[in-house]
């Protein structure tokens, strides 16, 4: 849907690789991680989601005839204008799998290529990953407390602009069931949902025959909006008018949907009413600025809902409302490189790396991931990356590599992955891990540490450039 | 940029659509009124934007052929879809100028057209208008305590994804200069910024080397990143040797950049090591996680800071990410109408309406916008639309009419206005809004109100309702 040409980025991406391109490293190769620092919503956990996107733009990478005119207004060299004509992003990516468990520091992403390719990307890949990311992991949190209880995506309307569009995705990806956004439906296949808004019931001189007219167009899809004027006195006694009537033409409602007012107090009584009238298949929708929190909390009052319909705050992942990550460079000229920081906790890590996640013999998670040289044995052990003196021993444990390569010389290494395929496997493993990681409030603190190699390569390039 | 055909919307537009054309009220008018119940931010006033963009999707508003074969496939209506093959949207706007100041309940934009149309466009106004509204806001906030420094644009990687091209748009509205986003800059002709990043720099063996190959790339505009070591004792004396080194050619440097660390100490004792070395025209450009009120207190420590480079706080809308605005009907089935509600203040206000700003004879603003039938006459007072007791008398004051007609049978009016255009009117219209109401604590709350005919056909149409 997007027009994603090479423009789809930061003037210092392009003046950079300027400088690279007049000062003849245009064919040196670089190494940049992708990594954030802080898990959203205080949680304990994030998931990974954006990769199919980013590869998706990465493969027809390109500047267009306009943006290369644009360029050339700005006052680019136009020998590095005439460089850029032809230019595709021909590098490596190893990454994490979308829809996996991710934790701060650890590389999720590596991109691997010449300089400016390197340096050109970065932009886009961080707005495509880090919007998608965070948004996956906010509907994941809806999802944990929600359980089987039905999540649809309602938010569009009160997105960041076409920004709706990618949280459409990310909510799938973290466990939501359908959305609103007929556009997302149709590129990503998610199932879409919908029915009738207050001012569709407004339009009409009485609520009867506003709902009658709707099961008359939709006697398939017919859910009633029962909150216009009274819920109680109005909206559920008319909808229940219409279910018996719809059962007596051999159709069914299929369900009600309240949208303010006390929606657990509000559920208990609708579903008596229509359970008493025989309309036990009736479901119950309910929105109005639902959350993880009152969403637990309707459910923990056993609130009869069969449906929750989610907005603002899935859409734009409050209260963060970004994912702070970052790219950094790991290696260039020849060297591995880091930056140092006077936080000890921003110095980064060098060099090409792996990342493998610890588990028991059993394959229980054991809570740790530990970041590696890429191509490093024997790893029996991992230094806290912030308390380098905590060493914690995982000899005898099982290792899974996470990071992946799913891209070279451009182009995918494997076939596309569906939404669904993603969102089955993000749901698995969430299911691993343990709840205390889990929880709302003071989650565990999943470790991620440095082998004992990478740790001391990474302090001999500290010293080195302390000096 | 974005691909805005018509199922960039939320499934029930549609499904509301399908009701009313199979039961014959395709050609009803309706009226529909945009505004939003909450300022965002705690803030006083909120500046109006999106519109051209929001014109521009309606003059090519259709279906495409995808979109059709998507909907059949959905099950809806072969004759729905039929009509739908040459949906256009064929109505009236009257409408806020873009970048004027607006206040919570007050009609923003009407919409009127036939009630298919104006149900249809529903989510894809909201999305553009709320998110566009909620960062000229935020940027206005930075405006107002920046004053005469510049304010760049630096958000992209951490945007909510191609949210992010609005919100440049936008923040050029509330008052920002330039921004690194290509892609804006381009569309919008909004002047682009850029120069290098920590990458840049830990590319190479020593920073200045790095800085001095910047400087032959980029003779002209030469920006240099000096916290990627040391501020103070690597890339400030690095900075000055180039400065020099560029002089000597007859070259300026343009400027520093400061992205860490304590930027008030750091911007001064740049400052002065730079007028020490003679290097007086070298602007000092600061970043790093700012908002309107760590500038603020910047400025106040009368930091010598040129431009500032803000990032998520701005393109993402901190703390509130969204803006509230609703949609509601105002007129349908040849009547007009309301929601009731029991938060009163959630009553719609029915009825084709107009909006006056008040000002004292020497046009100075009093603080009051009046919400009034469309052609009324002789409006002297206004009630306070939630205490409706409260009487505001403004005879013999001036009354400028605030909703323009924008757009006929589909079509705009008049011409295209330029990003420019309406950044310069959104400045005049807050220099006339006085201080109190702009004041981040407590500000003074802006009055609206309703006539009192335009109360009085309401009290009507509520009583009629209750019953």
């Amino acid at each position: 849907m997007i027009d994603f040409t090479a423009t789809y980025t930061d003037q210092y991406q392009l003046t950079m690789a300027q400088a690279y391109f007049l000062r003849g490293r245009k064919e040196e190769k670089a190494i940049f991680d992708y990594f954030f620092r802080k898990l959203p919503f205080g949680g304990g956990y994030a998931i990974f989601a954006g990769l199919e996107t980013l590869l998706d733009v990465l493969e027809k990478f390109h500047f267009s005839k306009k943006d290369l005119a644009f360029l050339k207004v700005q006052g680019f060299d136009h020998q590095f204008i005439k460089y850029l004509e032809n230019f595709r992003f021909t590098g490596k990516l190893h990454s994490a799998q979308e829809g996996d468990l991710v934790f701060p520091t650890r590389p999720v992403l590596q991109v691997e290529s010449n300089i400016i390719e390197a340096q050109v990307i970065e932009t886009l890949l961080l707005n495509l990953l880090n919007f998608q990311t965070l948004i996956a992991t906010k509907a994941s949190r809806m999802h944990l407390v929600a359980g089987d209880t039905k999540l649809v995506d309602f938010g569009l309307r009160r997105a960041q602009g076409p920004g709706g569009y990618y949280a459409s995705r990310a909510s799938v990806i973290g466990g939501f069931h359908a959305t609103s956004n007929v556009r997302a439906g149709q590129d990503f296949n998610i199932p879409v949902s919908g029915t009738m808004a207050h001012s569709y019931v407004q339009s009409y001189d009485n609520e009867i025959n506003a709902f009658r007219d709707f099961a008359l167009s939709h006697p398939d899809n017919c859910v009633l909006l029962v909150d216009t004027y009274s819920t109680l006195k109005s909206g559920v006694p008319n909808a229940i008018k219409i279910g018996r009537e719809m059962a007596q033409k051999g159709q069914q409602l299929k369900g009600i949907r309240l949208d303010s007012g006390d929606l657990a107090f509000l559920a208990h009584k609708s579903r008596k009413m229509l359970d008493k009238a025989g309309l036990d298949q009736v479901k119950i929708v309910a929105s109005n600025q639902l959350d993880e929190k009152v969403i637990k909390s309707l459910l923990e009052e056993k609130a009869p809902i069969d449906i929750f319909g989610v907005g603002t705050q899935l859409v734009v992942g409050l209260p963060d409302a970004a994912l702070d990550g970052v790219y950094k460079l790991a290696f260039a000229g020849g060297k591995p490189r880091l930056k140092l920081s006077e936080t000890k906790n921003k110095i980064t890590i060098p060099h090409e790396k792996q990342v493998y996640r610890i588990r028991n013999q059993d394959g229980s998670l054991i809570g740790a991931d530990v970041i590696t040289l890429r191509n490093e044995e024997n790893v029996e052990g991992m230094h806290h990356i912030f308390e380098l003196d905590k060493l914690m021993d995982f000899k005898g444990c099982k290792m899974e590599p996470l990071l992946h390569q799913v891209m070279e010389n451009g182009k995918r290494v494997s076939p596309k992955k569906s939404l669904g395929e993603i969102a089955t496997f993000s749901k698995q493993r969430l299911n691993e891990l343990p709840a205390s990681y889990k929880r709302f409030e003071n989650p565990h603190i999943y470790k991620v540490g440095l082998s004992k190699k990478l740790k001391e390569e990474r302090e001999i390039l500290i010293n080195q450039y302390k000096k």
